[in-house]
This record gives structure tokens, sequence and C-alpha cells, in this order.
């Protein structure tokens, strides 16, 4: 827990808001999968990383352990949701120049197959659909290592300003 | 990470299984609340308790922490993604006779307010609408201490027995 | 469809766009409901019909008939779609002063049981859940006579001044 | 209305079941496709038309009117939520064989784009993501002749079989 604490003070609200005014989108998630940047701290907690990023596409991967299991014994549906959620939002990032940034609105998710702890390594891709001034819209997808489908979803994302203008 | 891994070894999916073949859900959920059966390993690692459960309503209880948090700074969407599975997915659960389970097959969230490491103590309630006989739905919402809605949800899930009859 | 022609034209753009400016959200749908004000088209084709209005919560009518079939045989799904996107989209204009408007950004929907030319009048209940200043969440169920839910649903909506301040 | 009544009389439960007890999910809709079985009395009601049909992906094809209009004076949500609802089940219905049918459980829309009685032909494509033996899951997109995303969704099924083994 302690090297967990220390990742997330790394990763503090004034030190990411302060670092996505000066770059774009883009460049602020290049930065995280280069190691540049110290990664989110939910990323850590349960085991995420970002592998590839293009402008309005991004993928995370992430094995699925015994310690992400819920009480049937197969890995939480939070799993692959917290997957999805961050690699769609950080698809529709990807899109932004420096100044925005962008929060879930909403996010709905398919289960088509279950999980374990020799599922392997998943890959989530998330792609934006629509980026408007306001609201942008992306979907995503965790594949298990045999191409096979996991879980699919799509989000809405409200896109607003780091800081009001002339504030 | 290794209390998480042991807590994990002991819901493993043999045991988990087992035990509710031979309890209903409602009190399968009593035993991991009142700790007589060691808490699901995603709960541990993300921090969640068990706090009420009746048929057809459970609520689960979790502070947010930097540990949860995404690059922007605020609490993840996937933390209120998996505590909004757990609380209505435990919700039909718990209307279940022992032999049966449930997965969950669609989650959809709407997040209404952000979270961060001074929120305080979430509550997420989740409750059944809607129990057939293969499909249950249910809805579901976070409130942080002032009662203020954090996210709220809805969920589908597949009921199936735990072992297929004359198996 | 001449008649169903008719009543669109009394409904255009920019005749209600107009009044809206005038009246806040719930005057605007009271007067629907007192015929004051003409149904909107889509209503009209559907054979719906606004029950009842307070602040936060609207109630649509709806009497599904062969003419709502889908190729199973059984009321379509988007027929339910509909009146829960009315109800609640209409749930939250009602908490709208005058000069802004609401469109919806997602609709969630679950169906939970099936209808048809038997199954007599539907209730759709649509209550606000959140409102902020740029996005309102509300929720929905659509009830049969008996009580039973038919579907429920969840959606999101973007508020928007109806012009834009100093145009 | 006549034709509409008629159109529902030709296409009501017994008559449909009974025919699709005897093809194929492709065959049901290619049949409708074709015009040599008559279209659901919903897509007569709102204008639909199938347009494509291949195993796993269907097309409908609908104009939008003033007669499709909501309070606001544009297109209903509902309008393009029955479309995506079509399509999308369809495409799961276009992987079944003779003896299974299908029936929407989950219906999850993201609006991008207004339209109203200029915009022209809407297109509305639906794709299969995940069949397995219970649940089916599909995406579907809604476009405007210039090929801009009006509304996306995706939609998760339940399988069954029309009538019940040894019935």
């Amino acid at each position: 827990m302690s090297e967990q604490n220390s990742t997330a003070l790394r990763t503090a609200p004034g030190a990411s808001i302060a670092t996505s005014e000066e770059v774009d989108g883009l460049e602020f998630l290049n930065r995280i999968k280069d190691g540049r940047w110290p990664p989110p701290a939910m990323a850590v907690l349960l085991g995420f990383d970002i592998v590839e990023t293009e402008r309005g596409r991004v993928v995370f991967a992430a094995i699925p352990t015994a310690a992400h299991y819920n009480p049937a014994g197969a890995v939480h549906g939070g799993f692959a949701a917290t997957l999805l959620d961050s690699c769609m939002t950080c698809a529709v990032q990807s899109t932004l120049k420096a100044g925005l940034s962008c929060t879930t609105l909403d996010l709905n998710i398919h289960y088509t197959r279950g999980a374990n702890d020799k599922t392997g390594v998943l890959r989530a891709e998330g792609k934006v659909v629509h980026v408007g001034r306001q609201i942008a819209t992306a979907e995503g997808r965790v594949t298990d290592p045999q191409g096979r489908v996991i879980a699919h979803a799509t989000t809405s994302c409200l896109i607003f300003p780091i800081r009001p203008p002339n504030a």
C-alpha cells in the first residue's frame, strides 16, 4: 500500500491538472505510456498499462489475477469496467488540445465472456465515435489473447476547459 | 500485495462456488458481511465493505482515496462502477435460492458528481427491479455523506444454476 | 397521414422553440397536457398522452396496439423506448426555467416483460435524479395496468439556452 | 390507419411465429426485405425499410419527417431508438437457425447529432458482436446522407426456442 500511496501522491490533482494545461491530450498520454510521467494511481492499483496511443484510439493492457475476483470466484465486472472507462475516456482525451479535459458522463458495458487468473493479458481498445464541442462519445472492447470479446462498451464524455477563459 | 493474495486464495473459485450451493443468496452475503466468510478479493483491493443486506437490497460502503485516482486527479470512474456492479449484482443474488448464481450482463452508469480523497464514505445501494427465471434487473446509487448522488446505474444479470441438474 | 402532417405543422420547430422561450418547462408541458398547445407529432403518431406533470416528474400513458408490433408479433421495443425517452426528458424539462431546453444524450433501457394489444394502458413515469448546470439525469419505468414493470430506463440530457446570450 | 391495421393483422403473433419456425433468421429477414412477407407494423407506422441483410449484419433505411417531431421541434429520440433496436435485433436474428428467436434485453443509445425533416434518408446498420447460446450482443449506428453519425448504440438480446423442446 505504501508504494501505491506514493504513486498517488505523484499524480495528485494539482500536478496532473497543471501538466494537461501545457500539452495536448495525446502528448499527455504518451508521456504516461513512455514512463516520463507517473501512471495514474488506479492503474497502478489494478495493474493496467497504456500500450498504444494515437489520436482517437488508446489501448490498455492488464492481466487479471485472483486479486480481482468477485464473490463467485471469477474476475469482478469492475475490472473490465475500469479498463473500458480508461481506454475510452483516454481515446477522447487523445483528441483534445492543451487546456481541455474530459470526464465520463455515461458508461455502458456488455459482458460477453468470463475471465479468470488463467485468461492471460487482456487488451482494452477505445476508439472515439463522435467529438463535438461539449460532448464526445467512444466505443471500446476488451479482448483475450485469442481475440475473443470479453466485454464491450460505449461512453459519453463531457469536454471542459481546465481553466475557464479569463479566470 | 501479500495480504491481498492470501485473501484471494481463500475466495478461490472452488471455495465460493461450493458454498453458494449450500446456502441461499442472502445467507451467502450475510456470512461475508458478518466476517464468517472472507470478503471477495476485489472488495479487499478497492476497500469495499458490505454494510446492509436484505432480500432484494444490498448496501456497500467505501472510502475513496488518492490510490483510486485517474490521470485527471479525481477518483476513477471505475471505482463507482465497481461499487455499483457489486451492490446491484449482490441485490439480485440476495433474492436467489441455494444452487443458483448470477452474473452481470449489462452495466449502465451515469456519473453526476466527482469524488476525491476528501469526500468521505460513499454508500452504494443496489435494489432489484425485476427478477425473472433467467434474467433479473436492478438499480443502484452511490451517495456521498451529504446524501448527494455521485453516480447511479442499472444492470441486468443472467441467473443460472451453479451445477446443471443431474450433472 | 394527412392528419398527422397537419399536427406536425402546428408543432413545427419555429413555433415550439418560440414558446419555450416565454414559459418555463413545467408550464410548457402543462399547456400540452391541458390541450392549450398541440401535442408533439411523434406522440400523435404513436398514441401517447401526457397525463401527469409536476416539477421533476412527468407521466405519459399509451395503449399498445397491433400497429406497434415487431416482426416477432409483440410490441416493438421502440414503443417503450420512445415512451421512456419522452417521460424522462420531459421530467428534466419540467425543472428548467424559461429560455432553457434539453436534449437526450444517452438512453439506457432494460426490457423486463413483453406487451401486446391485450396489455391495456401502459403508464410511463419519468423522474429526475440529478439536475446540474449543463447535464441532468433521470430514471423511468413503464408499468402495465397490474403495476408490473414492462421496461425501465435511465437517461442523461444536455441542458442548453434556446438562444445564446447576446445573440 | 386502415392500411397499417391490415398490415398488422398479417403480421399478428400467430403468423410470424409460425413462419420463423420454418426458416432461419436470415431467410426470415430476406423475405421481409424482398416483399414476399409483409413488413412488421411498427416499420410501416414509422416508415422503415430493411435494405441490406447478411449473416450478422442488417441495414434499415428511414426518412425522418415532421410526423416524427418531439416538443422541441426536432426528430424524437424514439425514432433513432426504434431504428437501432430494429437493425441490431435483426442482426442477431440473422444469425439464428430456424426455431430460434430473440428479444431485446437492453438497449443503450448515444445521440450525437440532431435530425429534422431536411436531413434526408437515415441509414441504420446493426452488426453482431457476440452470439452465445443464450445471449447475443450487437452494435449499431444511424448515419445521415453525409455519413455523419446521428446516434450509435449497443444491445443485448435473449435467444430462446420458439417452441420449448418436447412441447
